[in-house]
């Protein structure tokens, strides 16, 4: 009788902190030894001159999300959970996004009813609020964080998502009550709708215009108001999808100071830049993502914000269009810039450009990538230590990697039906190769392995970076930080 | 037959930037001669062991101004321009306020029915926008800026004055495209309100709560989102009543990256903390103004900023509400701190604070005194050189100042109507004891010499900082600063 | 037969990165299984309810060292390993420290002839290099970095070591040049010693003084120094024992730019204050190192630079000298300030105070706490991962902590011979039971188990965060970075 | 009889603070009126559709020094205040030079017996400190300091000049006790050895590798610590040419904090950069000086510490070498760039430069113009009221400036004995016509009017700008800066 149900043998696993090679004993699914040489299992995998990491955790996509317009992300839980897997991913946490009037309850059932039987890793939610009415705050999102729907995203920008500073206070507040995380899409809406209908008056529609519209200072500005609102209320925040200097520096001050601001930036900022929105024709309009890509002085300032912590998780903000009518063309074949579906698909190739240019090129090491890609998002949204490292009674998540195996990306060999990689092109090395979620091998030799629906269903704890900071500064003047006191 | 009308003789002469001892020659109202001795006169003044300042100029202050729900100003242009008189100034430069739904033309003429009868000193206005429709902004702005009403004032805060960020835009813009200067009262409003229901709901109304309610971190939040709204339309703005540490970096680190970005500072930021409004029963409401004064450690950072140039005024923002049913207390003789007007009176007390603790105790040197009390203000407001400083040409408004005369503060040695002033029993030394204005004496021998009405109204030119900065940084990457090509 | 000599049973294991329960089975020295439940050991240690965490590596330590002028810590190997393994550590890493004139291979085999005979558990030793001759720098020390010597420390201060500037720039050099890690001692020797001549001419010789000729300006006068000439050879630097806020924020924008700056921190910045050194009589002379404590500010600063991952080790200084004629009192029973030993002892508290105020308190978590006063410290100074973390194929080096055992510190429970504890009376809430080196047993049941000399010498790596950062940046303009090229 | 020696009529009087159109009335070589139309004089200028300035004070120059190996400036005070007449100039400040081993007093009296036969215009001389015995601190200097040598300089670099930290403390903490100003040319010497002696290694011994060799870095860090010792000694201190934006910026933040630390800049900072260095063959010599030009970013910030304040004065540092045997290639026709004599000539052409590009452009205005090159000036070294501006009682110094005359720079039309011009060939829009020294007509109709000998030499004040700061921030902790309290 074996001991273990697959044993990964012989590699060397990398978590955040730690490195030694050893097989993985799994059983149940779950990660129930760790030795030299382990007794025999039901299944082998072979991981000698491999890698073996923690299942990779995207914790940033959009999945099967629908607009308050009627556009559709051009994947599925089935194609972006696959996607994902062939990415080194074993647990995605897309959006279930709340249309004005909807009840927060009704929309997570929507969603549950779209992932749970095409999903083939495990998956959570993220509620999207964008009518925090008083039954929200004080009925919905209780009871939500309470079944474990832990965090939650906010806009300040987009009309039909974003929330003034009211609501802002409120939401935030009411994390703060309930223990739940906020993360926050930071750009400011008057700069965007003024900047864009003074490029539209003058007939600048092009693609490249769109990053025009979406300022660095309109970046900055939304960052520093919503650590300040956050900071009136005491409360953490992660500011997702970072693209500037400007932004990156807001966050990092708000750091110096003692603040639990998180920060978040993803592969469009490290690997374009507003170059790619000047392609022929609409080329451009492949690259059109909200913050957009900036130029070679941000990506460095985002490299350095990701060596020296200012960045704690890395996401793909995978939000796929496909290329015609029914994504980024659906208002037409040359739509002006403002008509152009905002967002790039990136899911199955975060990982492997992170990989490529950042730990083969000495930007970052291995626990690093490990830490930004998994542990991290494990940590920040509530499923530590059952995700996101290596560790005896951890779900057996884990991506086995080949880090010397080149690749040039081709949108033919990836996953998801966005039609076309940003990327297209680009030389990588180092690909995962394997990939086991819960015991299960969802891929191995470059195929699918599962069925769609064998994913399953997350509640998630509180964050593990938002527990109160403690009373390290209490401050003697009530006139300093009484807003902490009334709360 | 005599040269001059009037003749100041002996003084010390002290301008921003020079110091002598000389004859002043006046002759239908201005400067005509300096001189070591000059001829005779129709009319001597003997300054012999005295300071002669260019009179002051008083550029943020409240005069018969009416709010929305009906409260006046307990000053009217008569006690406002004698009291102003009294502190060294020459000229004041109050608000015409626009109430939504009035024409800006309709709201400058009724300030100058108020203001003509009864000033007597020389005067002008700054325009409250509180209502930037197109007309305003089309018609009514670039005609009244034509006319010489150069700069205005826009509100992030109070409901009845507040612009939301595109309406702030629109005027930042317009002054872009005029010529004109914007002024802002930067306090983020949805923190006031939120801070304010907390308070509230917890039945904490005693005016010291108001100090709460208007936290540093609204007022730095919305100090920073001025910058940056201004920054995007490349616009000169002024930060008027500065009272934080952290507001004050905000406007020093928008200078260093070499914005034109200017600051204001008054005397309650200086003088008066957070204590005050702790005193005994409403006696507290008698501070309550918005941003409210702060601690000892935000005073010393407040000198800091005159010091080193991060302000370049200093102004008393006088708004003198009677500690009664018809002012401070017009919501009951027991008001929640909501219901407290907010305002303290200064006008008189202006310059002999700033002398008596700024240039005797060695803390700024008379030179930066004028400047900031006088030549910058003039400047800033386009009333220079003819207002401002001492020269050949320049109208001859001048304060002679006893640098030795001590005196302890009393309001009934006042002439405002406000009813009290927040510096009773403090002993200033050093103050104007002689007061000409167009070469008018309008104070001597403690006594008003001049008639209500002998004041004159001031068209002024555009604001010399308001120019514009030149071509020292083209920015090659258009994404950065692509908002000003588009304007 | 039993699989494992050694197996710790039912424990909850933390990493920096991961939290199990889980046993862990022990062989030949190393650990070599992590399960749910493994099989039967030679002996086991039932860790159910405790922590089973890395042996803590005390990175910074003062042992058998002899000053130039011939005063001597007052711990031996003996007494300052038996003190670190009751404090829950498993290795330290003190100072081979040359005397100028000597050779410094001949230093470091005096070192080894005090530890190799008296150790109870693993060591290695940092340089301290005084005299960079050309023999030092061209053959001793890359000859010993080869041996595993791998880092070095210099100092900016002190007449019998410090470096000048050019000295620094060579040392730089010759690191960077061998892959050595440099760690720094920085203060400003000239303002120090102008400070203390002041105040000995004044009469002001109490201990307190020791701190004010010690000052901010001179500590981060010293740290920015530093980390210019670390920059210009383009060179990793550890600035040691960091004691303001002043100087953190050095480090902090050196690594806000991108540059390998590393900093460390010690229990004194954290838990003591300037008031201690001002106790009764010569009471405050237990309390004097270099920096010295400094204020409750400092140390709030000090926190947050642990917690927002400016220092990345937390280490003791353990720098012991007797309150009598043999160390703190060398110069006679009242010696003036600079005639008094520095140092405080620090070895066997330095985890459970980091832990009882740091983790218990919730300013840090416990992943934290490992990482700075094990991993970090194993990756900073080339020892990861064998040491460092809990792993297969690691050494077996692990503390066992009880997290709820109360205990006050009594000097006379400790186990170093300073003959007094500066933390005397506190009360600490969790502390090491079961310390297990490389398998052995050291520590358990409060008594030592371990002969001396049963600890190891270790011959270092390379330090991991010494690694290029790549080529992120590549400066065209050749006078921005041109020192770089041409090393 | 004539009430006026001489009367400039009708021009543009522009001081630092005012603007007026009148004449200037001159007797006896003072100002002794100022009105729209002045009696008859002696002597009249027609200054109608000019600017009248006052004279400019070059604050920063070498004229007749010689350094400790023999080289000799190429300019001596005949030809240096010709040129600096001619430049609008009508005082100049060189330094007396101590070298090693040399009395101060005997030192002056070298320099007194070299100028008073030959300045065209006043003169004072700033005292150079290279050997700060106690005989010079305590004696020479206190009874120079009275004899009106109110500043003096001191060298962080140069072996024949430079000064230790601690004798730094003791020359600043000497001037704080005597009321005097210190000035320092800020670079570490040992990064500047280190360099070269690499770069020599190397045999990349061209004028451009100057540049590397002086990098950014060693200027930034002797700003810093030139900063942090002032700031121990609690002195005011001025930072001379400052090159860099990282110098810049550490001014700015002394600044920042309240400190009294005053920057100036150069020319050479606005108008060259490195890229002058790399001209064909020798001729990058010519711009060899120390800090060496930057580039074109640097240039940017400079103009912008010019314009936020952040520099009080603008000076030539006029260090003029002959481009022959003489001067710039004393070492050889092709001298290694460390044997290249180090300076660059501009004394006539720092106002114009200044003027065209700064004024005439919009990046500063006229006020500013005057402030930077001559208010300040006065202010800062002592000679403020009688010098800086046009006042009664002040001495006749102005500059009537033609503000609309092109030229294009050519070194035959220039004064100096440099041989070259860094600025041949460049258009300047703005130039002084006529020049008048205490009443007296030193150029005009583009010719000299006076006789060599005719300048006076002036004692000075102590500087205003080092009076103190008073007490704003009395620190209660004694650790934070207990360094004032014992001096």
């Amino acid at each position: 009788m074996t001991e273990f149900d697959l044993a990964v043998r012989g590699g060397t696993v990398v978590t955040a902190a730690s490195k030694m090679t050893c097989d993985v004993g799994i059983k149940d699914g779950e990660i129930v030894a760790l030795a030299k040489q382990l007794g025999p299992a039901a299944r082998d995998i072979d991981a000698a001159g491999k890698l073996v990491l923690p299942g990779g955790i995207e914790g940033h996509c959009h999945i099967e999300q629908k607009s308050s317009s009627g556009l559709m992300t051009s994947d599925d839980f089935k194609s972006a959970t696959i996607s994902a897997a062939f990415g080194g991913n074993t647990t995605v946490i897309p959006f279930a996004a709340q249309h004005r009037g909807d009840s927060l309850r009704k929309t997570v059932e929507d969603y549950h009813a779209c992932a749970a039987p095409k999903s083939v890793i495990d998956y959570a939610y993220h509620l999207i609020v964008s009518d925090p009415t008083p039954e929200v705050l004080g009925q919905e999102l209780p009871a939500l964080i309470k079944d474990g729907f832990t965090s939650f995203k906010v806009y300040m920008t987009y009309d039909a998502l974003r929330l003034d500073d009211r609501q802002m206070l409120e939401v935030l507040s009411t994390a703060r009550r309930e223990g739940a995380l906020v993360m926050v899409h930071a750009e400011n809406h008057e700069m965007i709708r003024w900047l864009t209908e003074k490029l539209v008056d003058r007939n600048n529609v092009e693609p490249k215009y769109h990053a025009v519209s979406h300022s660095r200072l309109g970046e900055s500005e939304a960052t520093h108001r919503a650590i300040a609102l956050a900071q009136l209320v005491d409360t953490p925040l992660l500011i997702v999808h970072v693209s500037s200097e400007e932004a990156t520096s807001e966050i990092r001050k708000a750091q110096d100071q003692g603040l639990k601001i998180y920060g978040e930036t993803c592969p469009q900022y490290l690997f374009l830049t507003v170059e790619d929105l000047d392609k022929q024709g609409m080329e451009g309009a492949k690259f059109c993502c909200s913050p957009p890509p900036r130029d070679v002085q941000a990506q460095e300032a985002v490299w350095r914000g990701l060596q020296n912590g200012t960045f704690q998780v890395f996401s793909s903000d995978h939000s796929p269009y496909s290329f015609d009518e029914k994504g980024k063309l659906s208002a037409g074949p040359n739509p002006p810039f403002p008509k152009i579906a905002n967002g790039v698909p990136g899911i199955e190739l975060r990982m492997p450009l992170l990989f490529s240019e950042g730990v083969r090129k000495g930007r970052i090491d291995i626990h690093k990538f490990v830490e930004v890609t998994s542990t991290n998002v494990a940590r920040l949204y509530g499923l530590f230590p059952r995700k996101g490292t290596i560790a005896i009674g951890a779900d057996a998540d884990l991506a086995i990697w080949d880090p010397d195996l080149e690749r040039t990306v081709r949108y033919a060999d990836l996953h998801d039906l966005a039609g076309y990689t940003p990327y297209e092109g680009k030389k990588i090395t180092g690909w995962p190769t394997t990939v086991v979620n819960r015991g299960r091998i969802v891929v191995s030799e470059n195929t699918l392995q599962v069925e769609p629906g064998s994913g399953e269903f997350l509640a998630r704890e509180s964050s593990e970076f938002a527990a109160p900071l403690g009373q390290l500064a209490p401050e003697t003047d009530p006139a300093r930080n009484f807003g902490a006191q009334i709360l």
